[in-house]
């Protein structure tokens, strides 16, 4: 399955902070056929550094999507069947406007001067994308980690236009804990020389500061138990230390890796501007209660998280599982048994596959789709 | 208690590395007195980023010892009964030798010419300063974190000289995680461009990635509870988004001030240095396994843990206690509920008082010291 990113431009977004954004483009692909009464899209929703490309081969690159191994012809979303989309988010770096995109009334960069965005923005943005191909009604919306709290938010602020939603790893409001994983790996951008209050633009990239940011990002998303069957305490190249300070493990050697490869796919800003969107993300904010939020979402809901996920672990999913509950709402939760961590939403493919198939198969049978 | 650090300069020292390091000098504290027989000893052993004054008022800064609470008349360590001796380890950067001290042969600082060094390098050193006080056999070696570590190889390669071990909050071997967030810190210090290879003394100190290095520590030393409790999602200064990227919440402004005041008091070479030598931690190196190398202990030991420590989990410490039982070694273990994460050895005081009090006790009773 070769795939094309899409793009559609609006006018204007106007977004939580009071500020007016004009105007916005989104970047977008589709697997699968739409239905003649729509009824069988489902929206799929990027983790932080996620994009538009969620499946197939990309024409550009030759790469598969970041979630190819759930979404295509007989997987757990099943495109033969369901008309998939997903969009990247709004202050990203793939396709849809964000600090790297060119401010027309200046011509430059947007750089720093790129208004603050917040999840319920970044949903907002996706309605405007899904009301302009005609679908006034989504057979489901999914994602993991940042991806689940906009399938929250699309479940809370546009509960008519959701039939089900599928929040996987993710939380109703970021944590301390998330908050400060969050602040270091900005200070680590911002402390960047390179970085120039966000105006590197057509100059030296801050690499170091982005790459030491990515080494945080990927130790919270593994797990201790992950790491040590990947890693241990392999040396790499050698089999003692070396008393320099080169690379002596293998865990080591993994980080400095990942950590430059980030750079040449993402904007420094971009990662600055995401990463305070989930920070201000709590769905309950403006409601006396998480439940009294949640009570708003009249879809069905699948909640899945992973026994070994440290960042965005169960105890979160279960809060908002016991908040619908509360309130009579249809709701399911797996918590399912892996050892990779936070990463597990991205590769434990097996089990996620036949709960989400099972799932979806029996909404569109009780709400008459598909 | 007003306490002053004294120094002893010994002419060198041989290293893991086949180095000889000379001269070496080592910083230490001392509280209460030896008795006429030297046997009531006891080498408390520091932490990462601790140094020789454990406890009591430090004459020249006004402030008290990292582990006062735990060290006193009438405290856990009793220094009414015993006579509590620390020091500040090898390539550390509070009075011992390391990378900012001069080295004779150039005149200037020895920076990144500092030879590696190991856990059990400092522990050489430690058994130097021990020897020169005339103390044959200490009553106990305790310590947590990189303390606890010391304390294993204490056991471990100078067994007859150790009647007590008391490792806490630790591991026999550093983990695939716990390599990878020291890894991060060295990198946030490393592409500081200040850090200049190592060689900032009388320059601009690398003020940036030591910050950065020291607020991912931070977060490590806590629990997801303990930051929630803490901090939550509380804004400081507002009561909603600032949309800027000043701090927002709490915990941005806890970790930014905690980053900074590092700075002021910590060397990055050191950090350097130190952090790679629990990195090369590996207590059965060289052994068959963990149990074959622990035979060689013959002290008793008390074990402690904290059940939301998760830089240094429980199962590290039942690791220790399972091989020792398993050679038919004196251990007692006590896994501490606390909220506090790794700082616990640090901030739980009560339970942890009570348990070393009577360790001690019975100790001393049995070998006929104190």
């Amino acid at each position: 399955m070769i795939v094309d990113t899409q793009s559609v431009r609006f006018p204007s977004i106007a977004l939580d902070s009071g500020v007016v954004l004009a105007p916005v483009d989104v970047a977008y692909q589709t697997y699968g056929s739409l239905n003649a009464d729509k009824s069988n899209a489902i929206l799929i929703l990027h983790a932080f550094s996620g994009d538009s490309h969620a499946a197939g081969i990309d024409r550009e690159t030759g790469k598969p999507g970041w979630w190819d191994n759930m979404i295509g012809p007989g997987k757990g979303f099943d495109t033969d069947r369901y008309f998939v989309l997903c969009s990247n988010v709004l202050s990203g770096c793939r396709g849809t406007t964000g600090p790297s995109s060119i401010n027309p009334a200046t011509g430059c960069p947007w750089a720093m001067s790129f208004p603050g965005v917040t999840i319920a923005d970044m949903v907002r943005l996706q309605k405007m994308l899904v009301d302009h191909l005609g679908i006034s009604r989504l057979l489901a919306v999914a994602g993991g980690s940042m991806g689940g709290m906009q399938v929250l938010e699309w479940a809370v602020s546009h509960p008519s236009s959701v039939a089900a939603a599928i929040p996987i790893a993710s939380t109703a409001r970021h944590s301390a804990m998330q908050i400060a994983f969050n602040e270091v790996g900005r200070q680590a951008v911002m402390s960047d020389p390179d970085w120039c209050g966000g105006n590197y633009y057509g100059k030296t990239l801050p690499r170091r500061g982005l790459a030491v940011a990515r080494m945080v990002g990927h130790i919270t998303y593994m797990s201790d138990e992950s790491m040590r069957e990947k890693f241990g305490r392999r040396f790499r190249g050698k089999d003692q230390p070396g008393f320099d300070f080169g690379v002596d493990f293998e865990v080591e050697s993994y980080l400095r890796y990942r950590g430059s490869q980030f750079v040449d796919r993402f904007d420094a800003n971009s990662y600055l501007y995401i990463t305070k969107a989930m920070d201000y993300f709590d769905l309950a904010a403006g409601y006396p209660s998480l439940a009294a939020s949640l009570e708003r979402a009249t879809a069905k809901f699948l909640v899945i998280s992973f026994t070994s996920d440290w960042l965005y672990p169960s105890y979160q999913s279960l809060e908002i599982v016991n908040a619908l509950r509360g309130r009579n709402r249809d709701v399911a939760y797996c918590e399912l048994p892996s050892n990779y961590g936070h990463d597990a939403f991205l590769v434990e493919v097996g089990e996620q596959t036949e709960i989400v198939r099972g799932f979806l198969a029996r909404v569109a049978r009780e709400v008459g789709a598909a």
